[in-house]
């Protein structure tokens, strides 16, 4: 059966992402990451997920936070929702790369064909690292740079909610039953999302646009 | 000051590359790498190159070892060297891209302007990670995945070895007089240098082509 490693951050993208994955075919092998975020519930949330895909193994890694980010330094408050297209004090510098770095040296030792990762460019914080050009490069990197792309049958970036809004994400999840309800999606980690942040208000209004319930409590929405 | 991270592994290229970062006038923030390598006595050494340059700071950052190279499974000898243009079972998968995704991450905080990594494709063991191409792909992953890269002054990856044999990375350290005295390169990671591994026969092959005296012990060289 071929394999896929999948970026599992307990959130609603990346757990759509399992559903994706798992529908074309794959064993799963999602990987998270607790890199000093304040929403590291997250993790335990990423376990549920797997659990429930079934997946064949789930690795955590621990990446030493140099901060640099509201979601890695409790001395910057996460800001509520902008939208103005700059680049929020949330961005993470080099996270995503980072993660597809961790998933495509673990994708090689076992012989993962595709990577999964949840990145929009429609709805989405105005991150470089989830843009189509930043996917290209990162192909690019693998195809010269590793063992897999330039002797063997190479590793595939793959990422099916590049083009897709919000409420197109939820849509698909919710035909492919992905668990909504094991997931989290608010910066500040709380066990009841705040319904402000950025991640928040892209959740809410996907789940709107969609015609569905977002499952999970909310303090205010 | 212009602050530069370089990639420091405690062996002879890297220690070079912070002896040409320290002439081209930057402030260094070394960073090393704990990835299970049987070869971690060459973290204690960099730690020693580090000191010996004054570096501002010096992360060591630890990544969790999935297997998959000789470097890293002591299940797999490493060989002696071959040099037949086959990629070794040395190998550590994504291993370069890892380590540059941790330096980018790192500067992007700082506020560096350069990364330095001494990986050459003359003298070299074959790895995919260590040539022109894979270089140039991942600068294409700054320029348009960071937030320095999109916005700001961006972030250049420098390779001043890439085109020297080892005899002209030996002759150009020891001119700008590196500290060859405290490192290794030895695959196997003992205090006495074996000779015959790939990273041995190479980096002696330099001394003796430069003219100079390798001043680390050997068992056999």
């Amino acid at each position: 059966m071929k394999k896929a490693v999948v970026l599992l951050s307990g959130g609603l993208d990346s757990t759509t992402c399992m559903a994706v994955a798992k529908s074309e075919g794959y064993q799963l092998y999602p990987v998270s990451f607790d890199y000093g975020q304040r929403h590291n519930r997250e993790l335990a949330l990423a376990k549920k997920v797997a659990t429930y895909f079934e997946a064949k193994d789930h690795k955590i890694f621990t990446i030493q936070n140099v901060g640099g980010s509201a979601l890695t330094d409790s001395n910057i408050d996460v800001p509520e929702y902008e939208g103005d297209g700059e680049i929020p004090v949330t961005y993470v510098p080099a996270r995503n790369i980072l993660f597809l770095s961790y998933a495509l040296g673990y994708a090689e030792v076992i012989g993962a064909e595709a990577i999964y990762i949840g990145v929009s460019s429609v709805d989405y914080s105005g991150y470089p690292d989830c843009r189509p050009e930043f996917i290209e490069a990162f192909q690019q990197v693998v195809n010269v740079g590793t063992a897999a792309g330039v002797k063997g049958k190479g590793i595939d970036i793959k990422t099916p909610l590049m083009k897709l809004s919000k409420a197109d994400t939820v849509k698909l999840g919710l035909e492919l039953g992905a668990p909504y309800h094991l997931t989290t999606s608010c910066y500040k980690g709380g066990e009841e999302a705040c319904g402000v942040c950025d991640s928040c208000v892209l959740r809410l209004k996907g789940f709107e646009e969609a015609g569905g319930e977002d499952p999970i409590p909310y303090k205010s929405k």
